[in-house]
C-alpha cells in the first residue's frame, strides 16, 4: 500500500522545525513506523546544492527573480522524483519542511513573479503528485522574524534579510491558498509553542481518523 | 546605439570554438571594437556554478530532464540580464557559444520535453530578446564525436556520454528550427576547418551589408 505525502508550511519563524518533530512523533504513536522526512529545497545532493546557490548566490551576483524560481523548482524535481515518489511508492509516509505552496507563496505572492509561469511549472513538474495533507503555521512576520533573528547567530540568508512588506506579501498569498484549499489545514502560529503543538495534535489525529489512517 | 547580439550553435565537436574567434576577427575587421564573448551555460558566477551541475551532477543522483532544462534556463536569464542585455544596451556586440536554440535542440529534440514547457520558459524568460543572427554549425553526429572524442584527454560529461541516437534527434530538432527561421544561418561544418572558416566568411560578411552595419 502506497505511503501519505504531509507538508509543513510556512514563514521564517513559525516554528516548522518543532511541528515536524510533533508530526513525525504523533505518526508513530498513531501506529505509523516508516517515516521519511526531507525538506526543500533540499533533500538530494543536487538539490542541497541549489538550496545553497538560491540562500547565499555566489559573489553577489544578483539573481532574479526568475533564476531562483527555476532553481527551486529544479530542485524540487529531484526530490520529488529520487526521494518522494519512491518512498510514498514503497508505502512509507513522507514528512517535508516546505513543498509547492512555498513557491506559490514566496516567489509568486513575495517575488511578484506571474501565475502563468508558476501553474505551468506546478502543473508539467508535480502532473497530479500533491501532499495528501499540508499544515500551514500562519503567523504574524513581525512575530516569526523576531523569532529567527533571536536564534540566529550568524549571517542571515538572501530570504531573511527581505524587508517585512515581503513576508506579508507571503503571508497573505498563503492565507489566500489556504482558504481555497481543503487539503491544507491552517495552524495559528502566532501562539505559545505549547499551545501551537496542542492544536497541531487535535487537528492531526482529527485528519487521521476522518481519513481512516 | 544598440549593439548586436550573434550566437553560435551547433553539436559537440561542430566547431564552435574556432567559428567564435573568426566572428571575433571579423567583427573586428569590420570595424567593430566593442565585442562581448560569453557562453551558455556559464558567462556568470552563478551560471557558471550551473553549468558545472549540469555537466557533472553530484554524487551520481540521476538528473530528471526537467531539472536539467530548468537549471539551464536559470543560467540563461542571469547571463542575459546580468551580461547580455547591458552589454548590448551599451552599444556592445555580444557574441555567445550556445543560446536558447540549444535547449530547443537539446532538451527539445535530444531529452524529449514537450514544446508546451519549452515555449513557456522561452517566452517568459527571453521575451522579445533573440539573437540578430545565429550561425548554426551543421555537422554529422559521427564526425562531430569524433573530434571530441580525439581532442579530450580527460572524462567524458554528462552530455559527451549520450549515443548517438541523442544527437541524431538533436541534429535533427536544430535543421528543423534553423530552416524555418531566417535569423539563422546554416554552415556545414562536416568539411575540412579551413572551408567551413572561408564559408563563414563570406556568410557574415553578406549579413553584415545586407543589414548595413
Amino acid at each position: 500500500m502506497n505511503g501519505k505525502f504531509i507538508a509543513i508550511e510556512g514563514l521564517e519563524g513559525a516554528g516548522k522545525t518543532n511541528a515536524i518533530k510533533q508530526v513525525g512523533k504523533i505518526l508513530q504513536e498513531q501506529g505509523v513506523h516508516k517515516i521519511v522526512f526531507t525538506r526543500e529545497p533540499g533533500g538530494t545532493p543536487l538539490a542541497e546544492a541549489l538550496r545553497t546557490l538560491v540562500k547565499y548566490g555566489i559573489d553577489d551576483e544578483v539573481i532574479t527573480h526568475e533564476a531562483e524560481l527555476l532553481m527551486l523548482y529544479a530542485a524540487r524535481v529531484q526530490v520529488l522524483e529520487n526521494v518522494i515518489k519512491p518512498a510514498v511508492t514503497q508505502g512509507a509516509w513522507v514528512v517535508t519542511d516546505r513543498y509547492d505552496l512555498s513557491s506559490q507563496a514566496y516567489q509568486g505572492g513575495g517575488r511578484g513573479i506571474d501565475s502563468g509561469l508558476l501553474n505551468t511549472l506546478r502543473d508539467t513538474i508535480l502532473g497530479n503528485f500533491y501532499p495528501d495533507l499540508t499544515l500551514y503555521m500562519d503567523v504574524a512576520p513581525s512575530i516569526g522574524l523576531k523569532r529567527v533573528r533571536s536564534r540566529t547567530s550568524g549571517e542571515l540568508d538572501r530570504i531573511e534579510v527581505e524587508p517585512l512588506a515581503f513576508f506579508e506579501r507571503i503571508r497573505s498569498r498563503y492565507q489566500i491558498l489556504a482558504e481555497k484549499d481543503d487539503r491544507i489545514i491552517t495552524l495559528d502560529a502566532s501562539q505559545e509553542l505549547s499551545e501551537v503543538t496542542s492544536a497541531l495534535r487535535v487537528q492531526l489525529i482529527k485528519w487521521l481518523k476522518n481519513k481512516g489512517y
